[in-house]
């Protein structure tokens, strides 16, 4: 099943440069399985904005919920999930 | 260049149900046409509302206005147009 | 899988009051239907206004967008759709 | 008396960890021990976000307030409350 | 048990003046009885809008929505529901 | 001259414990001292919030602000103020 | 007493032109009437907007609610209302 | 002096064409014409939706107000009006 | 020419309580300062919050700016800008 | 391609000051360099606000994303962009 998931990053004032930069690799390294295993589907970026345009393709709420609330950013995020069912003009 | 757009049809109450049919029939052969041509890349229906979530590939905002701006549809919609651009994590 | 659908309707000023009978008296035999069937899982009136609070038991997005699409009163409806996981506190 | 309460969970930056696990552990303990009682009905996860839906059964706003306002983590909680009546189309 | 509520009326355009009267008319009737019965506890305009601050004394949320939503200018209003609890500090 | 209050206070993170309970019980001396003086009119806890819903009687605006701009809480609290005049169908 | 009053006009689609003009004179007669009496102290356009942003000088809100309720425009009216207090750093 | 001006047109359902082609033509007219006095500096349309981002250069508020609301769409447009000053960074 | 301004000061947990009683003198003084240059109008305080309306004679965006770019409380202010021209119902 | 950006900066409580001025001057230092290459077409201050209407010519969505990533005050800005198409009445 689809997903729509719009994420912001917002990295608190303080942050100690070098977490950040772990948390960055760990968030690539997650984003960059997760897209070979073909669940993270599409992974765009908001021109101008530390955000991302996703879609991820899994199972079940339960299933997106495992893989969004343990990325390494997740404690920055924003999130926006929008659940998306097949569109009667999509020839997809 | 990829734009993702979301769109949102609020019909006016009255509004005559054979020109609906109609404009709803127009809107449908645009979409498919455009997704033959690989314009609209993505279409996929927000569950739950009369909306949708699309990524547009086109070469310019021109031509994504003119697109946009000439879906039957279009009096009827509200849109929302974000720019994308290449995430250093996507491996697409 | 479960969805919380919130619904607040809105009826156009000038709506047939017949037309609107019969569309509420609809509603309601869909509503009971799907209760009866265990896809509308929870349906409460959000007091003091005409909205509800929901929740949905069914296989997919497109099975839900299919349930709320074609209810008699959705093209006055505003909906928000928020897919639900396991909390891992429930007991359920 | 039936009240729909979402809360959204916001740790500030900086919080000790392990003064947060000890909140959390103490959450789950409270959540699980309420709805044992029968007042915390429904607990629901917002997919993707660090919030939940939950449905209340209790018999005053007085004993609602007593019981969010005494969550371990109420103070990093912003709360929405809508009380719920019977719906008529509802067959429970 | 208390419910602050906040009403907004919108007269849509086009309303018929008698219509109106006597919808207004019967608004203040129901205002004036629910007054008396002890219900409708508090009533102030709100200064400079077409809205009122009001304070219920009912017995439940279905208590509440039945005399709310069988105000005569119901279908006109835009309704926030608060539930008030004892405040440690009031001497009320 | 009655002013419909809503307060809502949100403390920093970090706050000193003993700082914030001494606050605390200052407000609560300040509000019940206004409240035998006959100004604070009423003092209802919104449930589920650490926010108040208040209705202040004094003889100005100025009167009022002098008021709120001293509560020991005021630094942590976001406010918003409603001027109430008679409703044409109040029976107070 | 000052108060800060905001004022959106917004005329409904399909009113007669005529009925517009005469609200729109007798609205006009009405301001410089306040404005001669004091109590309509100030009145500015906001540039680019069907928009005023007025000060009233008036003994209550009470006074208030009848000079806005009363004023020909108010139905399509959108009102924001601020009591303004004496500025401490005011040489006014 | 420069204004940035977000104008966003909705006309309204059964609006006649005729008039609304009209109205368009004489928009177009008027923009041109300001254009050519140099008071129009800047018109871009919005990419996908009917609304323009513009800079103006008026010598003041009065004579953007008197531009902007005689525009013969003017009754359908939402707008938002930004003064401009000089950027410390601007080589212009 | 005239702007509205609305200032509302928002003074960060920690912030040092003499450099703050510093600010605060500074900006009285300039306040005052700009109110016998004739600049700043008017000054009015918010009823209940740390918030003012003004407003400002200047003669163009530019000097606008710099002086409210320039006030000690700047850092700590969200700032709302509105530019007044004449009104046609104005006696002033 | 043009676009319009928005950028407001809001700079932490407690930024340490020269970290901040030699931000600002690496800030200016890139806007006048853009601007030289004609990318960063237009930079105008907003009038009152530390906030600035940019409207950028760059090929693509990711060189815009490339530059506004890599201002030095990017971590301090909430950016808002707005693809800008050629408007019908302009006659640039």
């Amino acid at each position: 099943m689809l997903y729509c998931v719009e994420m912001e990053v917002v990295v608190p004032p303080g942050t100690d440069p070098d977490t950040l930069a772990r948390l960055k690799a760990d968030e690539k390294a997650r984003a960059q399985d997760l897209q070979r295993r073909g669940q993270w589907l599409h992974l765009w970026r908001v021109a101008g904005r530390y955000a991302n345009v996703s879609v991820f393709d899994v199972e079940s709420h339960d299933a997106l919920h495992d893989i969004l609330s343990t990325l390494p950013l997740f404690p920055f995020m924003t999130l926006r999930v929008t659940p998306l069912a097949r569109h009667p003009s999509s020839l997809a």
